[in-house]
C-alpha cells in the first residue's frame, strides 16, 4: 500500500540510514564519556563499543581505527560546541551584564565534559606527533570560531586589535579555569574569578 | 690513617650518601623528561631508570612504586619552581614595567618543561582517584605559593580581595597559556596576550 502511494522509493531505505547514524552518534557520545571518566588509555574502539552497547564489528565498520574514532569525536564535539555557543551568544542580555554573561558562557565551554574529554586527547597528543597532526587543525578551527563569536558577543563587528587580544586573553583564562576544574570542583572560586575578570574586561573595553 | 686523625666516623659515609642523593636526582630529572616527551603511560619506574642510566634495582630502592616516583617528582618540581620564582620576583624591575615582568615570569612557570610534565600527571589523575588524592595537596600548596608570590610582586603586602582575585585570574590565564603551548609553539601569540593583559592589570591595580 505504501509503495503505491506515489512516494519516491528512496525514503524506504531511510530507517537503515537512521540506524547507522544513531549507532555512530552512540559511539561518539560513549567516546566522550570514556575519555572524560576513564582517560586516554582506556579509550579504545572496543571499550567504547562496549560502553555504547554496540558490537565490536559494527563499531569497527564506522571507525576502523582508534584515530578515526577520536578524530570524528573531536570534530563533532567542536562543531556542537560552536553551534551551541552561537545560539547562546544570540540570547545574551544587552546592557551592563552582557560582558560577564559572555565570559561565563565562554568559561562554561571549557569546564564541561566535552572539554575534559578533549583535554585527554590533547595530553596524549603532547607525546604523539601523529595524533598531534590530526587534532591540531580541528583545535585551530574551534579556537578561531570561539574567538570570533566572543568578539562578536562583547564588541560586535570590530577589527580593533586591542579587543581581539583581550578576547584571546579571556579564552586563555577560560582554558586555565577548565584545567583547574579537572582535579576537584573549582566552581566557587571560578565564579569569583569570572566576576573579577569581567569587571576589568568591561572597563578595558570602554 | 684517616681513622686516627680524630675526625668523627660519620663523614666517611658521606660519599655514599652523596651518590645516593645524586641517583635520586637523576631519577627525578629523568621522570620530568619522560613525562614531558613520552607522556604518562611511558612514565614507569623501569623506563625512567633506563633513561637515567640507573639499574632497575637501584631505582626501586629509591622509588618502590610508580606513585612514589611521581609524587616525589612533583614535590621536588613544585619546590624548585617556588624557590626559583621567589628569587625571580626579588629581581623584578621597579616602575611601570614591573607588572608585565611579573606576569611574564608567572607565565614562564606554566609554559616550561616542568609544567608539561605536571600536565601529564594531572591528566592521568582526572581518571584515577588514588593518584588525584596524592597530587591534589601538592598542587594546592604550589598554587598558594605562586599566588602569594605574585601578589607580593605586583602589589606588596596587601589583603585587598580585589588584588587577590586579579592575581588568581592572572594565574588562570597563565595556566591556559601553558595548555595552549602543548600542541605547538605558541610563544608569538602568547607574548601579545601577556602584553595586553599586563596593561589591563596595571590599570586595574591603580
Amino acid at each position: 500500500m505504501f509503495r503505491d502511494s506515489g512516494r519516491p522509493a528512496t525514503p524506504v531505505r531511510k530507517p537503515q540510514q537512521d540506524r547507522s547514524r544513531a549507532t555512530r552518534e552512540r559511539l561518539i557520545s560513549a567516546t566522550i564519556d570514556v575519555l572524560a571518566t576513564e582517560g586516554w588509555s582506556a579509550s579504545t574502539v572496543s571499550v567504547v563499543a562496549e560502553r555504547a552497547g554496540v558490537s565490536r564489528g559494527a563499531a569497527q565498520h564506522h571507525f576502523p581505527t582508534r584515530e578515526s574514532l577520536i578524530t570524528a569525536t573531536l570534530e563533532q564535539t567542536f562543531d556542537e560546541l560552536t553551534g551551541r555557543a552561537s545560539v547562546m551568544y544570540e540570547t545574551l542580555p544587552e546592557g551592563p551584564g552582557r560582558v560577564e554573561a559572555a565570559v561565563t558562557r565562554a568559561v562554561d565551554i571549557y569546564t564541561g565534559t566535552q572539554f575534559k574529554a578533549a583535554l585527554q586527547v590533547w595530553s596524549a597528543a603532547a607525546s604523539d606527533p601523529g595524533l598531534r597532526d590530526l587534532i591540531r587543525p580541528l583545535e585551530r578551527k574551534f579556537a578561531r570560531a570561539a574567538h570570533r563569536m566572543t568578539v562578536q558577543a562583547i564588541a560586535g563587528d570590530t577589527d580593533d586589535p586591542g579587543v581581539h587580544r583581550l578576547v584571546q586573553a579571556t579564552l586563555d583564562m577560560a582554558r586555565g579555569l577548565g584545567l583547574a576544574d579537572t582535579l576537584s570542583d573549582d566552581s566557587a572560586r571560578r565564579k569569583q574569578v569570572v566576576a573579577t575578570w569581567s569587571e576589568v574586561l568591561a572597563a578595558a573595553l570602554n
